[in-house]
């Protein structure tokens, strides 16, 4: 069918522009009719176009739909999160509402502000000078999205957990030495909420007063600290070379590549997305994305019961993404992509190269040798790997988008970085977390992702997911005489919501086109979801961690296609009460067969810290 | 601790030379006192020393222990599997008996003999000239290891499944073109047993008259036939240069690499093994290896209820591994290693570069990035591949061993090649499989591996298998008001036996030693299992396929070490009636808590074949 991609106007679903990101503040701007110093900026991402219209757009010479921009943002003196649609075709702001029951996302700004306002609170300082620091200390704190404990909390706030460093440095790695203390500031007044302790035992017991600082070492990574000397010398350089270049193609944010193609996009909330992806010609997903992830963590003690980041909705795959270089993190040709993202003020800021794709060879893709004649055919397994590393305070997650040239889509998530660490008085250990170093813990987390696939087959809006189960032909003599005998059983999914991986019956889940059928099997058209077996969420349905994000209860979700519905955990996370996502469209008693269905595949680990056996 | 497998002596646990093998059959020749050709070599392989010994001999200074092959042979003119153990150091036969109720494995010579036989056949040529063939058709066969469907059953059978190739190219793929017959002959008399017709329907039922052959397109894939242009041309190179070669070292046949070191061990059974594993100079492992695998087949029409291939004990991963030439199958700077096995007339036969060594860049190890300044800290992951792949008929399994810089082994295998096919009458679907091209149907089937680990962690024999679970605290609001704490809860096994996994608790299976503490966790040192979640065998307790092979049922298994239990279903598995191996292991009463410990890992496939829509 027509592409119609390489247009010079951006498509429908290219990512916002800087001169966008501009337009869209000075709409809201124009239309709010106040001082540019009243209004103060969180996220401008772009406000995608109903699918219905983009779809007629893309594959049956429909007209463009408008260009449009979804807006968080303050009126300053105004605690209330407000949100606006901003149409930058017309100039208009077509859609403005407060929500002011809800937290809006992270920003840089005010992550900078409550940090200073922590570090320099004269009442937090005497707390640090109680701890008698080595005079070389230099005290750190991480701002924490505070995780929901009280349904009347409507303050917006931080938990800050504090460190030291030993090194002038600013490499020093502070994690390696928490202390006790975490305050709690108001990240709209800037006010300590409470000088919040930390306990250093069993229990939630604290110190009744802060107590001189029990040294330890820091552990360094930082090759300007540790030098290069500490570092292994015996790996020969593995260099990758492309004399032609690379084998895909670019116009605009379309890629094409191996009989893929595909529109990149990118949001500041879940940073790289795949919109129009076609294999050979043919339709397969409208769109595919790292919809939502969770981080709860085990420890019951105060305040650690509050740890439970949502990572994309309180601060953004996108926003948090790396500035990536060349020759740093890829080997190879390496295409770059930037994002653009909001500052406080208005204005776009781009964010170079957060994106980077590049090819990578795994290794024996198909083989055969004939062993009549001891000829073989090779054939290797070219990827296609577009990727993005997102730093949030510790932690790293290194997401992937793999094509292959088997019409394979692999979605990897890496999760690096640091371990969240907590302080623990020297010889103690809990059941919450591991002891890594003498004086530090390692809390017991998970990491619960979800993707998101929105699915057109062969070109059609309305698609199945159904499942399939291997299982053994069971008091079947005169057919299965040997028992050997084993049948596929296709059940189809009719309603929305949540199902089970179940391994002991190979259970598979597969997105059909029952209008379209195999010309060879007979069988409808599919793809096939190969998913990733994992423990989910531990904590019940009573709980704000079960509550806060359903999604991370079940590994696999189906759901009624409805636009703007993206965020397995609903549009706002951050000191989110209830789950306003999942937990709401998989209570629609709707049909799901053959409909304009989405499919979420809800993955992850539950980490249990292993430290090395290297001693202190 | 002191090495000595640089020696210029062979290693107790190098693979055995060609002299060696040589050495072997002649040791066995004198001690039998017959002539030459009275002897029919089927496999000679390394006999390891004691586990006792060789642990003396490496780590405290013992003396070498004796050389030894151990040979399967028939005498001819007699169908009786022998047996013999051949001291290499005194020359002598140490052991030597018949095992009359057992098959070995398929050796390259009968395979050759009864493929012969089938295709020569007059009954054979009569049935195929009822197909009434064009003209330029080709017949072949495939001799299949005979599965077990009777217990009174004692000659040596193979079931020929035929098909034609429409090209007179030796590269034609005649597993495109199965026809309806599948003859049994006996592999010691060479006779025609049974000309058993294949189902062309859905049930048993064969045709009363071989019906002339219904004409469909042969499925190439062979370069030379298909010709260049029907492949890929956008794909451009991507070439791996190291311009100071590998970072690897070798001596003989121990390796090291980035604090690994390891000795490459080789057998016709299994392929490559490794052998005294260790890292940063603390021994890890005793052996690793790939120690069997079940192919068992869902249809339970006659005679696909006999498919139960176990592709190790059957015929072996080294004598069907690829002769890999340099630049064919990986990049980079790649070593190559060589084996040996017994041709029937005695004589040891090089398989030169049977099994490959290289490094890959997996891409990215460890990242952080500072936020506060931006300075991120990377570390690619850099691995060793160690690697084989072993054609059976149709099939391709390449093997892999994949060390990293983080202390881990990855085990990999790649199923590829061809599917194995059954001819099908056009138009007709059955559950029992895919019909993957008009006529051609796919037979549904599991692949399920097993790989067998001996830990000697930090050096010592007596180990400890536990598991750990992650449980939510339930019920306990004094501790847990909030309901998000969870436990680390391990299990000590104490008794040899099957176990399950559990994605539900995050059940992870991992090898302790009781007698070493981590000085920074407190808990014993250990190495953690990450298994790989799949459906066992589905055929019950009473079917052939589940006796055969009762690893196949559990994903976990545990015994007690005894030297030369190294083959999970036993050491005869052609035509097996009963599992020797871990059936009869794990009936022991023995304890296995800190004890010299082996813990094993079946995991595997179910594979319904899915077609690609490409129409005929």
């Amino acid at each position: 069918m027509p592409t119609r991609s390489s247009k010079t106007a951006p498509h429908p679903l290219d990512p916002l522009t800087a001169d966008e990101v501009l337009a869209a503040s000075q709409i809201l701007r124009n239309h709010l009719q106040c001082a540019d110093d009243e209004i103060r900026f969180k996220v401008i991402d772009l406000a995608e176009p109903p699918k219905a219209l983009t779809l007629q757009y893309i594959y049956h010479n429909g007209s463009a739909p408008n260009r449009k921009a979804r807006i968080y943002y303050h009126v300053k003196r105004s605690q209330a999160l407000m949100v606006a649609i901003a149409n930058l075709a017309t100039h208009e702001i077509e859609n403005k509402y407060n929500s002011p029951d809800s937290q809006g996302p992270v920003d840089a700004d005010e992550y900078i502000l409550v940090h200073e306002a922590c570090n320099n609170h004269p009442a937090v300082k005497a707390e640090i000078a109680k701890l008698k620091l080595p005079p070389n200390a230099r005290v750190l704190n991480d701002p924490w999205a505070f995780g929901t404990d009280d349904t009347n909390e409507r303050r917006r706030l931080f938990q800050c957990y504090m460190y030291i460093a030993l090194s002038e440095d600013d490499e020093a790695n502070h994690y390696s030495i928490p202390i006790p203390l975490a305050p709690i500031f108001d990240a709209h007044t800037l006010e300590l909420v409470q000088l919040q302790k930390l306990p250093m035992g069993t229990g939630d017991e604290v110190d009744e007063e802060t107590q001189p600082w029990d040294p330890t070492k820091p552990v360094e990574y930082s090759a300007g600290i540790l030098g290069k000397d500490a570092f292994r010398k015996d790996l020969k350089p593995l260099q990758v070379h492309q004399p032609q270049g690379a084998s895909f193609r670019t116009s605009g944010r379309r890629v094409e590549w191996q009989k893929w193609s595909f529109i990149l996009g990118w949001t500041v909330r879940e940073g790289p997305v795949l919109h129009d992806v076609r294999y050979d010609g043919r339709p397969l997903f409208y769109r595919i994305s790292m919809s939502e992830m969770t981080v709860p963590y085990g420890d019951p003690r105060t305040p650690y019961h509050r740890k439970q980041a949502f990572d994309l909705g309180d601060s953004g795959f996108g926003l948090t993404s790396n500035i990536l270089s060349l020759g740093c993190d890829c080997l190879g040709h390496i295409a770059y992509f930037n994002g653009v993202r909001v500052t406080g003020d208005g204005n776009p800021m781009v964010m170079p190269n957060v994106v980077c794709m590049h090819e990578i060879d795994d290794g024996i893709g198909w083989k055969h040798t004939n062993l009549r004649n001891g000829k073989s055919s090779v054939v290797r397994n070219r990827q296609l790997v577009i990727q993005c590393t997102a730093t949030v305070a510790n932690y790293e997650y290194i997401l992937a988008f793999v094509l292959d040239q088997a019409a394979n889509i692999h979605i990897e998530v890496r999760a690096t970085g640091i371990v969240s660490t907590a302080p623990i008085r020297q010889g103690l250990h809990v059941p919450w977390g591991t002891v890594v170093a003498p004086g530090v813990l390692a809390l017991n987390h998970q990491h619960i992702f979800c993707v998101r696939i929105d699915p057109i087959l062969d070109g059609d809006s309305k698609n199945t997911i159904a499942y399939d189960e291997c299982q053994p032909v069971v008091n079947e003599p005169d057919l299965d005489p040997y028992g050997c005998a084993f049948r596929v059983n296709t059940t189809v999914i009719e309603k929305p919501g949540g199902y089970d991986l179940d391994i002991s019956k190979n259970r598979t889940f597969k997105i059909i086109n029952e209008g379209r059928t195999n010309a060879i099997s007979g069988q409808p058209r599919g793809y096939k979801l190969h998913p990733v077996p994992s423990q989910m969420l531990m904590m019940g349905p009573e709980t704000f961690n079960f509550r806060r994000g359903i999604f991370s209860s079940k590994a696999i979700w189906v759901t009624k296609y409805n636009d703007d519905e993206l965020w397995a955990a609903g549009e706002f996370t951050n000191q989110s009460r209830e789950d306003t996502g999942m937990a709401v469209w998989t209570k629609r008693p709707e049909n799901v067969k053959n409909e304009d269905v989405v499919l979420w595949h809800a993955f992850g680990v539950t980490h249990v810290t292993r430290p090395e056996g290297k001693s202190f």
